[in-house]
């Protein structure tokens, strides 16, 4: 019974699994055994995953991927950061390598998908090529990115930015959790300190390319019935801090032509907004997530509206020029109804397209796997995004259920898992011989 | 220096007082002090009033105003819901009386004159009749409602409700303060009791007409610039709680097209809710005050957004006309977002609009003041909305600095205060005249 408890996900998983995609030496059931294993760790009562990054659930978890690794024969090591790397040696190991991973921290009560399945997936190639007995060419390595969600400081990513180096120290060490620790006093609970974390930076050239497999957390796939998708490029978001600024009043004496309702000036923007981003691209996207509206009494007309809009494309160029078209619209109404309007830029960061020949690398894989080559954009950050500010990145969805994410609902069937490990996998032997390396990031 | 801070109302009410306007009897001076002498009861470290309803401080302010009552020969009693009447004789005492005033309780951090200005304006009369030798052919009473603003039991009108007896009892004992003080026991603490509150039902046949000094708590008659206006009548307000129900999602990874935002749906509804009352009459309003965004996070689609809209009209006509108009967008908006909404109608009262005969009353009155006769909506509610369910009203606006109200930045000019009680008792006098008394309520 107990252990039936525990095999909750993995017998879940095999329900999904159709055993006809089962190949390439990638096992359907290895996979699910190690989602299951680490879904375990920082279970919830309500089933999800409660693993915020540098925790003691965050290295537990680590710890097990890292004795899996070791099984497969990679050498493994952490860095200053608490990133955790297994190399498997190539033919020619001076080359640089091929690296592929994600992170197994979770938002509070998450799901068993998101990041792990990435860590998963590029360490199931490994095995693969064992089963098969075949040795890459150049090196491989498999990465667990340390806080990848942020749940911890309110901001993530903490893991990757120190392997590039790109960030500021300073910043960092004011970084306080909601318990009051510092970031290095969570760091020295996990055995690092500032100084391990500042040398976690890596000489980024010893990377030739890094592919990441993540869930979609979107519906697109599975409106597309595809169990995979290319991604296109990591949109950058943009947080827009619009307040209108009208007048309050009571709503019974003040009469409708005498007004300055903050709310009405803020929905006109709202409804508008939602009509602009297909004018600069297909993939772009705006969103007003949060609004508050003060005084916020039924009878009173509100004064000042604040509002946050979420502006995001995989292209810089036409995501600034959203923000711009979403500026200029609440500075002409905030002007037609004679009101003071103030925007800050509240969030700035930089898309990362991804090069077209990458993109073909894996629609070749999914072609010889008999998959639909779908190129889709993602919405949301990822550890490739910060990579990729360095080198060349690649990235691989996998259908999820309903688009669920951050929730214990959070699903991809096996079937989808599988086959996008084997393109994956696939993509990553193709970049072994020299042709396709010399052309594959002109 | 302490009498000094004592007379701080009077000083500034003295400033704004052209003394030619002085005459018929009334004294700006004593309208002053006792404004003063109110506004030292209950003040707040803001300089704000804090007389809650069936408070000490309210109860002090009704026995101070009692005692002027007497000093001008009054008959004074108070009711079992609390409420002070002092009766003058008139020349043939068995008439219907004339009434006049309005309430001495304040919201918490409340202005000076919201009430209380009505209460001293109806006493002024009787002193300005003394002074001059004059004795009504009809009754008068000058009457102080108790707990007119409802901060108390966050509903308000209890005294004016008692008098007309037109309250379901059962509801009024359930109310209950925010100390978990019930209805009956904060009347015990004043001595009365619930038994005491339904007896204080009044033949309303014995009223002839209740005629309410305001201050008008809107801009209107500032940007016209009379000191006082006649009041068409009193808006009954319609709240409607409108919940879009649509999809919560990533913000980044939902495309456009594939969106149940119920913010966007939302802010069509307000942005198109602004332009209806126009549509239905020139004295409707429609306001959404309060709303409120669920999950309310920047990164995350709307899934549900509950609104408050707030309709009134002095029509009921056209404000439930108003109320059905809203009521069919918010269903059209839905079903074109393919969303789910709930509309539910959380208050309706009945508008309460003035009879055309006693607008003209006041206007004769105005004119003979040489005021030029603005006739103008009460949006907001008050006691005479409620003793108008039964008899025949009055109501009299003075002019408020900027609309401000319920604060204590609430301020009306002492000349503006005179020139509206000289209009108040012009015409009360000119109701003592049979001819005018037959034709003026057909």
């Amino acid at each position: 019974m107990a252990d039936h408890q525990n095999n909750w996900l993995f017998e879940q998983l095999m329900k999904t699994y159709d055993l006809k995609f089962e190949g390439d030496g990638i096992s359907g059931q290895r996979i699910a055994k190690r989602l299951n294993a680490l879904a375990n760790i920082g279970k919830t009562a309500e089933n999800g995953s409660n693993r915020s990054g540098y925790s003691e659930a965050e290295a537990h978890a680590q710890k097990l991927v890292a004795s899996w690794m070791k099984q497969a024969g990679l050498n493994v090591r952490e860095d200053g950061a608490g990133n955790i790397i297994g190399r498997l040696a190539g033919k020619e190991d001076t080359l640089p390598v091929i690296m592929s991973g994600s992170h197994v921290d979770s938002v509070p009560n998450g799901g068993h998908f998101d990041g792990t399945l990435g860590v998963i997936a590029a360490l199931e190639v490994v095995e693969a090529w064992n089963t098969q007995g075949y040795q890459p060419i150049k090196p491989y390595e498999v990465v667990i990115f340390a806080d990848e969600e942020g749940s911890r400081f309110n901001g993530g990513l903490n893991g990757s930015e120190a392997m590039v180096g790109n960030h500021v120290i300073e910043r960092k060490k004011q970084l306080q959790d909601k318990d009051g620790l510092k970031f290095a006093e969570v760091l020295q609970m996990r055995g690092l300190s500032v100084e391990s974390y500042q040398n976690a930076a890596r000489d980024m050239k010893e990377i030739e390319l890094f592919v990441e497999l993540h869930i979609e957390q979107g519906k697109i796939l599975e409106k597309e019935n595809v169990p995979c998708g290319i991604v296109t490029g990591i949109a950058g978001p943009c947080w827009l801090e619009i307040t209108f600024i009208g007048e309050a009043g009571h709503a019974g004496n003040t009469p409708m032509n005498d007004r300055k309702d903050a709310l009405v000036a803020a929905s006109e923007l709202v409804w508008k907004v939602n009509q602009l981003p297909s004018q600069v691209s297909d993939s772009a996207v705006a969103t007003i997530g949060k609004q508050i509206v003060e005084p916020n009494g039924v009878n009173v007309i509100p004064g000042k509206v604040t509002l946050y809009v979420d502006i995001r494309d995989i292209y810089e160029k036409t995501r600034d020029e959203l923000m711009e078209l979403v500026k200029q619209l609440a500075g002409d109404i905030a002007a037609k109804h004679g009101m003071a309007v103030n925007i800050m830029e509240k969030t700035k960061v930089k898309p990362v397209p991804i090069n077209n020949n990458i993109q073909d690398l894996l629609e070749t894989a999914m072609k010889k796997h008999r998959i639909r080559p779908l190129r889709l954009p993602s919405g949301a950050g990822h550890d490739a995004m910060i990579i990729g500010e360095k080198v060349p990145i690649a990235m691989l969805f996998v259908k999820s259920r309903k688009g669920i994410s951050h929730n214990p609902e959070e699903w991809s069937d096996l079937t989808d898992c599988v086959q996008a490990i084997q393109v994956l996998k696939t993509s990553i032997e193709n970049l072994q011989s020299d042709e396709v390396t010399s052309g594959v990031f002109k």
